[in-house]
């Protein structure tokens, strides 16, 4: 009964193809002991290879020998080729500052990969059961998650891990236990998550069970199915739509804010982890509110806004996208100042532009004002040498509306930050006659006094 | 606090526009005491009209009196138009053989709506509070639910059902009821599915709290808001998709296998869903396994197969397509049997077809066997007169391989069910000489000692 039920979970989710050279990993405990004795009767059939790993974490002691007694009996009975290796948790745990479980979990798995690559070996098969799996869901949803956690353990990850019991209830492994005489060893400290997953288990479930549904453990996990589909669903086309609307860079990634900000939340979430993920290589320490301060960036009052996230991630907001990066994006500041004569050229290297300038008669003025491209001025309002340099802090300009700040006449037309220092500003003793093609002052406006005007024209390099 | 808080809901969830007239559920509880405090307070700003419902379910005897004076004490003091229901619940309920829970809600809805109708009002507003959400979601994943019920309660409703104070916890809102001296009264029967969700709310929801997390509210409640992103964006690509594949009549769907069967299996199950709800108006009772038994349907060995499903649904595997329909597809049986002569025409009409006959020369036959578009039969192994007819149970027909039934060989060769009583079958007195177009029987073949030959061809008029 058992058996089919996990060969139709193996065929349903594809976790095993004949000729498959498979590394169990073994604590020794009923659910390893009897998803290897079920891949070993598989073997022939199959055409599998078959080695089992056992990690003595250095934990339990006098237990732990025992353990070990008990798997190398196992395995020979059965002749299957095992490795056991014994690593001090406690004391790496400490040295790395991680808890026994992560700590446990992270050289298991390391000792996995490693037995994998020195047999050659392509997948590996771990022992997590049904119980495991509504076990896992309640935690994560107690903790608090999204789809992506309540989605539950998964059949086969990266194609390499397999949990090929993960739909067999543990009292029904303990009976195969049983009838196929395996004896296995209890593990009496249960490494992962010792209080919280034995309180799920011993306390919660069971209370749950009595109250609310006889059948909880079904529903959580037929829930947990349901929810990976649609996760799955929605990942990939999150991954479409990152592609589509990012440039991606080694330690960068740039959303064109035009295509990105009418999709759905749900994609934008995303789309952002997925942003992170690429630059970390992971998400973790990145929260919901988080993320959450990124969808707020996309008001056009953020632009030029920065945020700081944790390990060093910055969001800029810039007029037309939204930089994720890990490197400061820091803004290069050009400082210039050249004077300009009356009559001639003057080339601003800093920014690539030719300024020419002409002494005109105001009857040359009027046959030729309607030249867009150049800028006018009453010569005899100049007062003193004329300068052209980038804009300095307190600068201001006389508009028909009145007196102007040049930091708020740039918010206004909208110039990036970055941008800002480009701006050639053409000023005299007093004070500023135009601030690059954008604004004139007032104060030298060509009037009916006007005798000789003033031209001004840019020209880019 | 709780107003401002109240305030950013109905903004960010845009529950209230200028003007709305809304009917508030009043039980005379604290919520809804609260939730028509601080509508009220927003009455003038707002330019809103308000009307208090209250439904007394005659459950309660004395108390029910005591609760309508204390509603219409504070409606009056809050200058707010009131209607007060009396309606024999549990005798609805017997009559109706549903649970008070289910019927008490369904009266308190048709009357919230009697009201908004008489009222010309164009909202209404309940009172559910955060900690609700938080029961509502843990009990439905208790009960094993999909992405659709772990979104919990919503915010607004077919854009007439508000909410406004669902992201304030019960706490607050008492404290809020004594600070501005409302004395709202304590239901203790509380309606809503008395015993579980008191269950969840003063055992299950503190034992969490001590056990797992302190915040658990609030970590369910943000799983919640994450997961209505989720579900929003799935449902409404689902409903793009659905509107693709299907033609949609008033009683049934087909759903076009050729674009339906590529989708995602999270989409397919959500169109499945969206097609019963078109024919039914809903999918009460029709669960995750009906879905996978219509997804079943899917494989080619399925055609012709039918499933029904609780509420008188039918599904139909077609060839190239899925029927959906609460009307039984009858296959109109035609039955036609003609004698055919041995030289001449006859028309079956039953078929739009004409078969021609023709006996002619083994020479001629020769030089004019290459026309694939008529039958050839030896004529001198016919016994007795020829006839054309539909197919009768029993028949068989003489192939290469042996005596096969027609029943089979129209499987094999994939005829729809309906369609197999338009094949003309050419039979004498011995059998059958040929199945339409598709198969000749051996007995009649054409060979060194043929004289005669039969040539028989058929017209679609």
């Amino acid at each position: 009964m058992i058996f089919e039920k996990v060969l139709s979970t193996i065929n349903k989710h594809e976790l095993i193809q004949k000729g498959d050279k498979i590394v169990v990993g073994l604590s020794g405990g009923p659910d390893s002991v009897c998803l290897l004795h079920i891949l070993s009767r598989l073997k022939e059939e199959l055409d599998l290879e078959i080695y089992a790993a056992h990690l003595n974490h250095q934990i339990r002691g006098i237990e732990a020998q025992k353990d070990a007694f008990y798997i190398s009996k196992l395995c020979e009975e059965m002749g299957i080729t095992f490795f056991i290796k014994s690593i001090n948790v406690p004391e790496y745990c400490e040295k790395n500052g991680v808890s026994i479980e992560e700590g446990a979990r992270k050289l298991r798995y390391e000792m996995f990969y490693e037995i994998k690559n020195n047999t050659r070996a392509n997948k590996i098969a771990i022992g997590h059961n049904l119980n495991d799996q509504a076990e896992t869901i309640l935690m994560r949803m107690m903790r608090g998650t999204g789809l992506q956690g309540l989605k539950g353990i998964e059949y086969i990850r990266d194609g390499v891990i397999i949990r090929p019991i993960l739909d067999i209830e543990r009292n029904d492994i303990e009976e195969y236990c049983k009838q196929n005489k395996l004896n296995p060893r209890i593990d009496k400290t249960n490494l992962e998550s010792i209080y919280t997953r034995n309180k799920i288990r011993l306390e919660l479930i069971p209370y749950m069970k009595d109250n609310f549904n006889s059948n909880i453990i079904e529903s959580i996990v037929r829930m947990g199915n349901s929810l990976r589909s649609d996760n799955d669903y929605i990942e990939s086309e999150a991954l479409i739509k990152f592609k589509e609307v990012s440039n991606i860079n080694s330690d960068s990634v740039e959303l064109n804010l035009k295509s990105y900000i009418n999709l759905h939340n749900s994609m934008k979430v995303r789309i952002l982890r997925n942003s992170i993920k690429h630059i970390l290589g992971d998400t973790n320490f990145i929260d919901q509110r988080h993320i959450d301060d990124i969808i707020e960036l996309e008001d056009e009052s953020k632009i030029d806004k920065v945020i700081n996230l944790p390990r060093g991630i910055y969001v800029y907001r810039k007029k037309d996208s939204i930089i994720l990066t890990n490197k400061e994006i820091v803004i290069e500041e050009i400082d210039f100042c050249y004077n300009i004569p009356s009559n001639g050229f003057i080339k601003v290297k800093e920014i690539g532009t030719v300024i020419e300038t002409q002494v005109v008669s105001i009857d040359k003025y009027k046959r030729s004002k309607s030249d867009k491209s150049c800028k006018w001025f009453d010569f005899n309002k100049i007062k003193g040498g004329i300068v052209v340099r980038n804009r300095r802090s307190g600068d201001k300009i006389k508009l028909s509306g009145g007196s102007k700040k040049i930091k708020d006449l740039f918010i206004d037309i909208k110039i990036p930050k970055e941008d800002r220092c480009k701006v050639p500003v053409i000023a005299d003793e007093q004070g500023i006659l135009s601030v690059g093609n954008f604004r004139n002052s007032e104060n030298y406006k060509v009037d009916a006094e006007t005798k000789e005007v003033l031209k001004v024209s840019f020209k880019k390099l």
